[in-house]
Formats: C-alpha cells, sequence, structure tokens
C-alpha cells in the first residue's frame, strides 16, 4: 500500500476546566489510530525553527502538541502535501501512517512541545532523513 | 497488599541534545514501571497552584513532567510523606501504584505540564477524592 497524505487523520483532543490547571486528553486504548504502545517521547521545537525531513517506514505516530503550536508538513510519494496546524489554540491528535515525509515548525510560543506515541519502539532503521533543501518547500507560515 | 510510599519509582529520562529543540524519551514498553497503556493525558497546573488530594485504586500512574517543575507528595496508609519534585532541572519518571494519596504544586513555570501515561482508562469510580484540608501538609516549596 503506498502511503498517501489523505489517509492522515484528525481526532478533537476534549479539554476539561480544572481550577489551577486544566486536563487534555492525549490517547486512550480504544481511539482510532491507536496501534499498540511502542513508545512515548517528545520534541521541542523553538520557534520558527523547523526539523525536515524524515520518514518512518514502519513507524504510526500519534502526534498531540500541549503546548504552544506547531506546523507539520507531510509529503507523500505522489508528490502531494498536507499542512496541519495543532496546539493549544487547535487541540488536535494527528494519527500518521508510516510511509510519508514529514518537517514541523515551531509556530506558537518560544518553546513548543510535541508529544509523539508510535506503536514500535525507535529504531533508527526504520528512518530515513533528507537535508531540508531536498524537499522544496515554502514554510514561511 | 498495603501501598507504600517506597513503591514510587524514579527513572531517568535521557535527554537528546537536537538544534531547534531537544528530545526527551518519556516512556517505552519494555520500562520498568509499564504496566499496559491505558491511556495517556497532560494536567497543567499554574505556579504556585495546588491540586490535591486524590487517591487511585486501580491506576499505575507514570508522571513525567516536560515543562516547569512539579512537586508531587504521596501519603500511604502509614502516614507516611514523600516528596518528589521532577521537570526541566530533574527529568526522571515517577512510577507509582496504586493506593497512594497524592497532590502536586507547580512550581518553575508560569505553566507546568504532567503528562500522565496510566494503565488503565480513567475511571471515577476508581479515585477518592480529599480536600485540600483534609490531610494537613505545609505545602510551602
Amino acid at each position: 500500500m503506498t502511503a498517501s497524505v489523505n489517509n492522515i487523520f484528525r481526532t478533537s483532543l476534549p479539554v476539561i476546566s480544572v481550577l489551577g490547571g486544566n486536563v487534555m486528553h492525549g490517547m486512550k486504548n480504544t481511539d482510532i489510530g491507536f496501534k499498540g504502545f511502542g513508545e512515548a517521547y517528545f520534541s521541542y521545537i523553538q520557534k520558527n525553527k523547523i526539523k525536515a525531513w524524515k520518514k518512518h517506514l514502519k513507524m504510526n505516530l500519534n502526534l498531540i502538541v500541549p503546548l504552544g503550536s506547531v506546523m507539520f508538513i507531510f509529503m507523500d510519494e505522489k508528490g502531494s502535501f498536507r499542512k496541519e496546524i495543532i496546539g493549544d489554540k487547535n487541540t488536535l491528535r494527528l494519527s500518521v501512517p508510516p510511509g510519508l515525509w514529514f518537517g514541523f515548525k515551531g509556530i506558537g510560543s518560544e518553546v513548543n512541545i510535541i508529544l509523539n506515541i508510535s506503536d514500535i519502539i525507535h529504531d533508527d532503521n526504520e528512518v530515513i532523513r533528507k537535508n531540508i533543501s531536498e524537499i522544496n518547500f515554502d514554510w514561511k507560515h
């Protein structure tokens, strides 16, 4: 199966108002997009900084932004792009199948935080990388 | 088995330096303290605010602080207290068995973030609560 940017899907994350600080859902084992728990890890991305490009050959990603705002860019094998902006003004989880090129840019606060809940443990052998200049994209927000 | 504050354990979380923003480990399915994946959710706690007290009867918690710093207070049935401060200056995960009273206070930045990776989905029937004044503790940091 060829991965397509149309296979990325978005799930709204409920936020519960609590005195002293809210609670935000991340992921449940019953959620669509949950393919098993391999690992959870955080990526920090500073404002206007970009990390790109990376493609996972096996990993299913579930991306959540608990702080700030992050612009994700995905590209599939047909060369179609998809842009998604998620974060505290748009509390969504992105479920991303393997086989897509992606990169991201911090656009919300000075530091923006991404949590990835993935179905496998990080394995450098299933990741391929390109320099940012190798895929032409206008990263202006 | 009676839960004891001695059964809480701490795991150091590796932080990888990356240009544009670091990466921090959260939890792998092979880690000690991993008892299955039920749910991941975020709690935000503002500076100097306290949320207390709560006891889970079934849930195993794995607490990570990806932003700021949080003081956690645990109390067991013998009345023993344990204080743990985790966050960006002390990147640890706390694995907490059910049966302990706990509360927490934001002490790092204006907003502090906790991620709980729990082995069961949130269920209000397995949570008991007390008002902050019902357990005497000096919350001064």
